[in-house]
C-alpha cells in the first residue's frame, strides 16, 4: 500500500523575504521530500503567481489557498486575529483544525502564530501551556531548549510539561535516547535558583524523565544535557542574546583587522568561521521551532527565513507528523499526571 | 596637602589561583597605582610569605592581616561564615566595616562574600537590595549589567534601584554622560515582558533616569543601551551563557580544521581572534564586579581571576572610593524615592 502523504500549509506570506523565500522553500522541499508530501501555499494568489512566473515555474505541483489579508509582523497579534479573518495564518490555521492539512508552518508573526494556533486547535488533552521547541548547537550535538518565548510567567507544572514535550521531541525527531533533561537555573545544586525554579525541581525529580538537575548557562553550548527546560522569558531573551553573537563577533574582528593589516590576510578564514558559527547557530537551520503543545503540527519560523529554513520547516514538519510527536505527548502526559498523582498520594 | 591614600583590603585566599594570584596582583596594583592606595593582604600568613619568597620579595610594602580560616568555593555561604569567624572574607569585610580600610576585593566563595558584606556593613540608606553590577563588551562600547545573580527574586522597586545604581556607576566610573537605561525584556513594546517587567517598566518610565525602554537579548552586546537592567536570575544566566561562547567558538574551529587541513594555516589568525574575544568576555577585565547597594566598597572577583584582574579590582575599588559612588547612591536614592512618592500622590 501506498503510504498517505503528509499534508503541509506553507504561509506564503510569513516573513521578511516572503512569498519569494516561501516559494522557493516549498519548491526546495518538494525536490527534497518527492512523494512524502502535498504542499499548500496559502496567500495573495497573484503574489504567488507572480513569483512561479519569475522562477519560470508553469506547472506549479501546489496546492494553492487564496488568502486577501495578510497580517504584518507589527500587527498586535489578537486584535489582527480579529480584524484580518481571511489572513494567510488564520486560513492555514484552519485547515488544519479542519483536517484539510496535516501541519503548518510559517515564517509571519510568532505572536499571531501562537495565538490563532492556541484559539483553534487548542491543546493537546493534558497539555496546560504551548511552548516554542528550538533547538541550539553545542559542543556534543543539537541541544532542545524550550520554551523559546510562549510563555512569560509559568507555574512549576507549566515547566514540567515543558519537559515532558522537549524529552519527546528530542527522542522522536532527534533519536536522541532517553534524553538527558535539566532545568536551566544558577547553580547547580538543588537549593539554587528562583522560587519557580525550586518548586519546579521537585517535580522534575519526582518524575520518570531522565532528569540530570539544574543546569547553568554555560552548560547550555556545552550540552551537559539533551533538553534545557526554561520559562519563555529567561528563553526568549537567551535565544536572542545568542543570535547577536555573530554581530558581536563580526564587529571585533573589524577592529582587530583595523589594528593590524597583517591580520588582514587571514581575514578571510575568520569569515568562514563567523559564516559555520552564524549557521550553527541560526534555528531556521534546525527547521523552525515547533509550537508543542497544541492539538496541530504547527512550526514556527524565523522571521527572515531563508528558502532553506523553509525547506527545513516542511522536512520537520513532516517528521513530526509521520512520528506521530502530538500523540505521544498526549499519551505521556496523561501517564505523568497519573504518577504524579499517586506520588503526592502516597505522601499524604 | 597630600590626598590621602585608598586603602584596600584584598582577600589573599579568594580564587581557583590564590594566594599566588592575588599576591601578584597586589604588586601589580602596588606598581601601577603607586601613591594613591596602600594595600592589606588578609589571609594565611605563611601562605602567603611563601609567595612573597617565591617571587623573591624581601620588603613587602603591604599590611598583612592573618586569617587562620578560608572559605571554600564548595562551602555553603551562610554555614560557612558561622563556622569560620576567622576566615579572609569575614576578617576583609569587617576591615571596611571598622574603617580599618576603605574597600575590599574577593574572588573567593560569591555567596559568602555577598552574605558577610550584607550582614556586616548592612546597605545603603535606601537600598532594598544590593546587586551585583558587572560590565560587558559591547559594539559600542562598555554595558553596564545588573543584577549579575545577587536576587533571584525581585520586586519592581527592586530594578529600579538596580537602575539607578547602575546609572551612577556608569556616569561615575565609566564616565558616560546621562547614561541610557534599559529593562531586559523580550520585546521593546511597553506591553512586552513578564509581570516583574509591566510593572517595572511604569517605575521606570515615572523617574529621572535616561529610560530608553525594554531592551531585548540582542541588544545587550549591540549596544543599544549603557545600562542594561535585569534580575538577578536572568543575569546569571546571560553572564554565564556569554562565558561560555568562547569554548563553544573553540570546538567550532577545532572541527572545522579537522574537516579542512588547509584551514590550519590561518588557525593562529583564529586563535588570536579567540583570545581577543575571551578578553572581551571575561568580567575580570574590567576589574570585577562591585556589590553595589551595601555600605560600603566591595569588588566581587571571578574565582579564576588572573593577577591582572586582580589588579584591574584594586583600580576599580579605588576609583569607587575616590569617585564617593556610595554617598551618590545614598543620595540619588533619597532624591528618587521622594520624586516616586510625590508622583503617587499627584495620582491619588
Amino acid at each position: 500500500m501506498e503510504k498517505k502523504r503528509v499534508r503541509i500549509a506553507l504561509d506564503a506570506m510569513g516573513g521578511d523575504f516572503a512569498p519569494q523565500s516561501v516559494v522557493k522553500g516549498a519548491i526546495e522541499a518538494q525536490k527534497e521530500l518527492k512523494d512524502k508530501v502535498e504542499l499548500f501555499l496559502v496567500g495573495d494568489k497573484g503574489k504567488i503567481n507572480k513569483e512561479f512566473s519569475r522562477l519560470k515555474v508553469s506547472n506549479s505541483p501546489f496546492g494553492l489557498i487564496h488568502a486577501p489579508e495578510f497580517i504584518t509582523m507589527a500587527d498586535n497579534p489578537i486584535d489582527a486575529l480579529k480584524r484580518k479573518k481571511d489572513s494567510s495564518i488564520s486560513l492555514g490555521i484552519n485547515l488544519v483544525k479542519k483536517g484539510g492539512t496535516d501541519a503548518f508552518v510559517s515564517g509571519g508573526n510568532t505572536g499571531a502564530v501562537m495565538a490563532s494556533a492556541l484559539l483553534t486547535l487548542g491543546r493537546i488533552e493534558g497539555a496546560l501551556r504551548p511552548a516554542i521547541t528550538t533547538c541550539l548547537p553545542s559542543e556534543k550535538g543539537v541541544v532542545v531548549f524550550l520554551d523559546g518565548g510562549a510563555n512569560t510567567d509559568c507555574r512549576p507544572q507549566n515547566l514540567f510539561q515543558f519537559g515532558v514535550m522537549g524529552s519527546i521531541y528530542a527522542n522522536s525527531i532527534l533519536k536522541i535516547d532517553n534524553p538527558k533533561v535539566g532545568l536551566l537555573s544558577i547553580g547547580v545544586e538543588q537549593t539554587k535558583g528562583n522560587e519557580l525554579i525550586l518548586e519546579s525541581y521537585k517535580l522534575f525529580s519526582n518524575s520518570c524523565l531522565n532528569f540530570v538537575g539544574n543546569v547553568e548557562g554555560r552548560d547550555v553550548l556545552k550540552g551537559t544535557c539533551d533538553v534545557v527546560v526554561c520559562d519563555g522569558f529567561v528563553g526568549n531573551i537567551v535565544l536572542k542574546f545568542a543570535e547577536s553573537f555573530d554581530g558581536f563577533l563580526t564587529s571585533l574582528v573589524k577592529k582587530r583587522v583595523k589594528k593590524s593589516p597583517l591580520f588582514r590576510l587571514g581575514a578571510f578564514l575568520l569569515k568562514i568561521s563567523i559564516r559555520d558559527l552564524r549557521k550553527t547557530l541560526d534555528y531556521a537551520e534546525y527547521g523552525g521551532a515547533p509550537l508543542l503543545g497544541v492539538d496541530g503540527v504547527c512550526i514556527i519560523c524565523h522571521g527572515d527565513s531563508s528558502s532553506k529554513a523553509i525547506k527545513n520547516a516542511c522536512k520537520l514538519a513532516c517528521d513530526m507528523v509521520e512520528n506521530e510527536v502530538n500523540k505521544t505527548i498526549k499519551d505521556k502526559l496523561a501517564e505523568n499526571s497519573k504518577a504524579l498523582k499517586e506520588i503526592n498520594e502516597l505522601k499524604n
